[in-house]
């Protein structure tokens, strides 16, 4: 689907709620709207799709409702305003812009429409996500981005007309946008055989000065640790319209075990943006429990397990997207070794060892968890 | 001064070091280095030069005396490693990554070279770079950058040759590299008039939308919020090199005032790395008490001052370089106002008021704290 189309749709999504409201006001009904649920009760994970995702529970808010008049002026405020926003075709705004936007005292009451932004216009943007079906970046509406790239890809950016080539971007690599959204971001062109996702800047640092995605005709990609929303939905966008493998290279330890799922699954918090920004085809690369001997890493290399990494492992074991065999085995072969090793500790052994011989030979052995 | 006669330097410098300890030890000596201390007794703002200074204070560091071999040891690995990376012509490294590659057991002991990063690795690189005068970015140790940039600006990654135009760099802007030293990044053109440093990414990414830069022939760049290391370095340089006005736009709150000294002057905790990396030139656009009513700033965006506020007010007032009475006057009027107001609301007046009607008046009339 074009981007103007989807902003066309979107806009007549919030028309038709709007006037679905207006009817039921007018016929002397007390207009009401079903938002899908966020809480952890209505989020499972589907094993077929391999993803994180919202469920079908809905509650109603209305307005002729004790304790539901406030919020429901506000649903109407945030809606109408992305609606007139997206008419003006104005600049993306972050969530806290909006709520300055619509922020003001109304006139006759000692209140103002908004107080809160955390408390109020954010959890209400994200109703309205889910009630029309279509992700925050689309409403115009952008977070910080972390992440940087390099390779053989080329991108435009729709709204400048700028082409970006991410062979040219230095050792800075190509900064991530905060929308990487059809109305922004166009892939031009692609040569690259596969698309490696570095959890860590410092790594990616190293390979990309190295030239790796050059020797290796690869896609380097970093979120600088946990990813911020822009690089899950790029991953995303990967995943769909480049016919390439991808694959995550993280820290041997719970939260770089996490953070690969956050990329390939999505996170419970975030189940509704997961179902649109999680990448299932990605694969786990290392570093993994086999790597430890294979590749003879030093003991001095290794950190033991504290407490806070026993427990984070006791719980992410349990996530449905954790539960096949080989993932089992290599949580409890993690908590049975009690240390872990980070991916930046791979330069104990030589400086260039993850560029010419780790990840060449797991790549080459497609030795990989998935 | 080339890149390449600054690495030759410091090569020069690290070993001339090396070579009197050697020759201390053979004649029987106790082979000793001398470190300028960085404690708080040793930091001073330099009112000629406006930034924040070492003083002149220094520590012996010996090898034969009781409690410092190990770390007289852990200084001379570090020293001869950064020496022979230098050499090598090998890629930039994290901190943490030098700490691996010197971490290892040691041979007939039951200890390791190194077992903490943060309490042992990088406060001896702190200390070798104030022994020889250079930053660590010099040295081939870089930490993780944040910020972006757009407008008329062409630099040269110096390492890869690519040639980056920061007018072509989409709504993403340009990656501001993990270095920005010389070596690495050379100022090709500039054709700006001035540049603005925002504090905050959503601002500027309003701003770059906007192309507030080409309109008004400017250089953008934020650090997005508390600048990295890269972001103060390259600003610096741009102060040096570039014969053009810096301003900066933050919020009207402590913290805000305190981001823009931070780019001017640097901080007390790395006052070795901030009389390399301010900008003594910048001036403060705003937001600033005096326009909360030329602009007629709506109540609804402010934001009542809290008692961390306060204290960070009274804290921020007794620093040297806020003891201008201008400045005095701001924090006055700040405390008394009892509110503060971020940068962000002013899309509550319009979502094009910054660009249009507040940043070109404050521009046109200088209205600026220095």
């Amino acid at each position: 689907m074009s981007a103007d189309q989807t902003r066309k749709e979107i806009i007549e999504s919030l028309t038709s709620e709007g006037q679905e409201l207006l009817r039921k006001l007018k016929e002397g009904k007390n207009p009401e709207v079903s938002i899908p649920l966020r809480t952890l009760s209505n989020v499972y994970f589907d094993e077929k799709d391999h993803l994180i995702k919202l469920g079908n529970k809905a509650q109603k808010r209305s307005f002729f409702k004790s304790g539901q008049a406030k919020k429901f002026m506000q649903t109407m405020l945030i809606a109408a305003q992305i609606k007139e926003l997206l008419q003006q075709d104005q600049p993306a705004l972050s969530t806290r812009q909006l709520y300055y936007t619509l922020k003001h005292s109304i006139p006759g009451l000692k209140e103002n429409t908004f107080d809160d932004q955390a408390t109020e216009s954010d959890p209400i943007i994200e109703d309205i996500e889910v009630m029309i079906d279509y992700l925050r970046e689309q409403l115009n509406l952008v977070a910080v981005p972390k992440g940087v790239i390099s390779g053989p890809l080329v991108m435009e950016d729709v709204k400048t007309e700028d082409i970006i080539d991410y062979t040219k971007m230095g050792t800075a690599g190509g900064a991530v946008p905060p929308s990487v959204e059809k109305d922004v971001l166009k892939i031009k062109e692609c040569s690259a055989d596969y698309i490696l996702v570095v959890e860590k800047f410092a790594v990616w640092n190293l390979l990309n000065q190295q030239r790796y995605w050059k020797k290796n005709n690869c896609i380097l990609l970093t979120g600088k640790g946990q990813p911020a929303r822009a690089e899950r939905r790029l991953l995303a966008r990967f995943g769909k319209e480049l016919n390439i493998p991808i694959y995550c290279f993280c820290d041997m330890d719970i939260y770089g075990y996490y953070i690969y799922s956050v990329y390939k699954q999505g996170s419970i918090n975030l189940a509704f943006f997961s179902e649109k920004a999680g990448c299932p085809r990605a694969k786990y690369l290392g570093f993994s429990m086999d790597d430890v001997k294979k590749f003879d890493i030093p003991k001095s290399s290794w950190i033991n397990l504290d407490k806070h990494d026993i427990k984070r492992l006791s719980e992410v074991a349990k996530y449905d997207w954790f539960k096949k065999k080989e993932w089992q085995a290599e949580l409890k072969k993690l908590r049975d070794f009690g240390y872990k090793i980070e991916s930046d500790a791979l330069v104990s052994k030589k400086i260039d060892f993850t560029a010419k011989e780790y990840l060449p030979h797991k790549i080459e052995n497609k030795l990989f968890l998935d």
